[in-house]
């Protein structure tokens, strides 16, 4: 396991719970519900446990699987075509506002999970490397200056996607929200530990092929306008995810086209964020 | 409140409940959690609570202030150009399969509440009337023969669209998931009490006039084939709510086009089903 500081949501000794990692010790803040929509960083967003962390038990690093840090959030908010190089590469104009589209729940898989594809999404399967926002506190129509105030961190996230299925539809839902189409991870790291969204390297390894290399300080609309535009049409509630657009380099755009294919590994890394890193089973 | 026989999430005395009405009566199952995504509908689909009414507590349902009978299900799935004169008054193809988009929580609204939208989406603002259904069991690439068996029972809907937006963008996300744009109800009819779900009347009106009135016979896919199609690509869980397509007669279709302005109301009746009326304020 990544032992980046932050909170992850993990497996310890048969429970769910929501812990604190720091300098290789992990504190454990809350245990997650048995409800339906079950997702501990969301109830203890809800709670305020995420904040209370004196007085709780603390647990060696090692003891724990960690999970998706997401697992059941109203919404997984994506934006499209988010770097310019991404959109040229993609054929199509950079978009004069960010454009929005949905993942649900049932795509979040945790980092080291296996993605299991179906045959049919797997003739044009791409990879999305792109960083990921998680938002703290509810914003309904913010301003661009309180944007920021709103995100309790970042994650890592592969917005994995059946070109075919995208295209052919025109709509992107059916070839980005499949089953296991947005790994994400390996832990939530505090937005007061990153010192500027807007300046992470991305890197997307296809196996130990560099494929995506790019900093975030080459999108379009940055995290803060991202979420001050999205909060003026959907109200962001605590825990939902925001994946921020992918840089240039994926496989749909290259010549020839470089696919995912049954058994390989996507590994992308944000700067001072971590790692996810998922091998993709045709199934 | 109407009082159709089935399930309904309403408020009674300072409580979130979810009840059972017959015959002007209601049986109160369960009490909404307080989990952030509290929705005690999914609740009770995740305990079995929806069923057992025996020795339960009765109501007058005039006690009741009915809710939108769904509140935080983990997708609401929507299938666009699903009636043949609809995808022809649009202008475009009928798709070849379901086409599939999303809508988020924040968009559900229960009949008789107030939908409130912004200014910005107000210019092209459309109504879909629409059959919905409300997802019983987790369904995982369910065969055609089976899929009904997955269905919990049936709501009215209003596939509220705000098509500058929509056709705007591209991605129909944002004009349709922004805030209030998925009023539903009155209550979840039970498949039990619904003989067939692709032989009933689609009356949707714009204050008094008549603007759709179709039968969901016109569906180019059933229901069943919706689900069966679906659950290849998500897995959809219990309280899951999926839009079945609007028949045609919608605003921007019309010469002229007809818009929803300011103080309108949208009433869409399914036969058998209910009513799901709502007024628009632009703010």
């Amino acid at each position: 396991m990544t032992a980046t500081a932050g909170l992850a949501r993990a497996r310890l000794r048969g429970e769910v719970v929501l812990v604190r990692i720091s300098q290789g010790q992990a504190t454990v803040l809350a245990t997650e519900s048995d409800h339906p929509a079950a997702d501990v960083l969301r109830e203890a967003l809800h709670t305020g446990a995420w904040r209370e962390d004196r007085d709780k038990a603390k647990v060696p690093v090692e003891d724990l699987e960690l999970l998706a840090p997401v697992a059941n959030p109203s919404k997984i908010l994506c934006v499209g075509l988010n770097y310019l190089d991404h959109a040229d590469e993609s054929g199509v104009q950079a978009p004069a506002k960010p454009l929005l589209f949905a993942k649900f729940p049932n795509t979040l898989r945790a980092d080291g999970a296996v993605v299991e594809v179906r045959s049919d999404l797997a003739g044009e399967l791409d990879y999305e490397g792109e960083l990921a926002v998680v938002i703290g506190s509810r914003a309904d129509n913010v301003d661009l200056d309180e944007a920021l105030d709103h995100v309790l961190g970042y994650v890592a996230a592969n917005d994995l996607s059946a070109r075919d299925a995208q295209f052919s539809d025109g709509q992107w839902l059916r070839g980005k929200s499949a089953n296991g189409f947005c790994p994400v991870g390996p832990v939530v790291v505090l937005a007061e530990d990153v010192e500027d969204p807007q300046a992470l390297r991305i890197v997307t390894r296809l196996n130990d092929q560099v494929v995506q290399d790019c900093s975030t300080g080459e999108m379009i609309f940055s995290v803060a306008e991202i979420i001050s535009y999205a909060s003026r049409y959907m109200t962001l509630e605590p825990g939902d995810l925001i994946l921020t657009g992918t840089p240039p380099g994926v496989g749909f755009a290259r010549k020839p086209p470089l696919l995912v294919r049954d058994g390989d590994v996507v590994t992308v890394t944000v700067e001072g964020v971590g790692s996810v890193a998922n091998q993709v089973l045709v199934k």
